[in-house]
């Protein structure tokens, strides 16, 4: 109990499950690391949406921009809790973290365009591979195991979730990745890699199943540290 | 347990702190509600905000209009889960609840501008007073329950917290009501009036303390649904 609290960096993508990150996936995962007496500090790539949607409608605003920073703010509550991508350094957090949404396979891939041929953001191949070319754990929630994990360690063929839905679990085999059904509540961990994954909304229905599936993601992500 | 589940209205400001809904107290208050085995649907008014507030540095967005509505849907994940405020039955719900942000005090309200002699808006007003006059329980957290309840209610001497900022506090009793000093991980209750109100971001720090204050809150609420 004497040591110092341990640090997870939390990567955004906006703020919005449409166009940016899964709001309640983001809250939940900041909530369950302080319950679990750690530290949490948000990230975001600096760039534009890849669109914004109006979120009441489903429809795409023509000629509409945001800046995927801008808006991970509102969520990490302004810019003190929140730091460019392009300035994570492993050395100072315990482990990484990707809430989902479809800013996680637009904005810092784009995965819901191009599947397994999507590339990556420059700043989140950078953030994922130094943190686990250091050896320290990597949480992908919903579609992030795909979108963002798969794109970017599939060649160590980690073990990851995204629920059950066959298309996208195929998308994360054809990158050399593994591919484990999982429940809402669960996740799944792979020892070897230190990468743990967790569906979320890929399942759903509620806030309260998310919960349970993402205070499990954290609990593992920071055993891992040890 | 053989009653239908508790249905619970909340009622959004947009999507952000600081133009908007404060987005981890409003996903921590739908927790609370499923968490509690009850029923929640989303409202917001249909109006333009006041501004748009850039998250990442502070400064409002010169030019810049965002729909109340469409950012709330941000927070509903979609429209299947929010409607007009101006549709909503009070004898379809057992109680209201008022997340907060800045929104409750710019959209909801002019409170921000205005203090104690602010506007509130028209669906809000009515979306109050009828819940109260049918005798059903309100919830309002942070800056609410002077932004909104003590506006509408003060004349009914509601008692209600938010927290301890003298200045806010102060307002709250020119308008009628009672104030009473609150810690983050509690709640006031007015049993009289089925009026609960609990500090959240006007303290703080932290998502974990103001998840307390808000998991309390919808207990009471839920409590004086009976």
């Amino acid at each position: 109990m004497n040591e110092q609290k341990q640090k997870v960096a939390v990567v955004l993508s906006g703020c919005g499950v449409f166009d940016g990150t899964e709001i309640h996936e983001a809250v939940l995962t900041l909530l369950a690391i302080e319950e679990e007496g750690a530290f949490w500090h948000c990230f975001a790539p600096n760039v534009e949406q890849m669109h914004v949607i109006d979120h009441a409608t489903g429809e795409v605003e023509e000629g509409a921009k945001r800046s995927v920073f801008s808006e991970s703010a509102r969520i990490a509550r302004g810019a003190e809790k929140l730091t460019e991508l392009t300035e994570y350094d492993p050395a100072e957090f315990d482990a990484i973290v990707f809430p989902g949404g479809f800013g996680g396979a637009k904005n810092l891939s784009d995965f819901a365009v191009r599947g397994a041929d999507a590339e990556v953001e420059e700043s989140v191949i950078t953030a994922v591979r130094s943190t686990h070319a250091m050896g320290k754990p990597i949480g992908f929630i919903c579609i992030t195991p795909a979108s963002v994990g798969a794109l970017t360690l599939g060649g160590e063929k980690i073990e990851l979730t995204i629920g059950n839905d066959p298309d996208t679990a195929s998308a994360v085999v054809q990158c050399g990745a593994k591919h484990t059904d999982c429940s809402v509540d669960e996740a799944v961990v792979d020892l070897k890699n230190k990468v743990v994954s967790t569906p979320a909304y890929m399942l759903g229905p509620g806030v309260a199943d998310v919960r349970k599936g993402i205070a499990k993601l954290i609990n593992e992500v920071l055993k891992l540290t040890h």
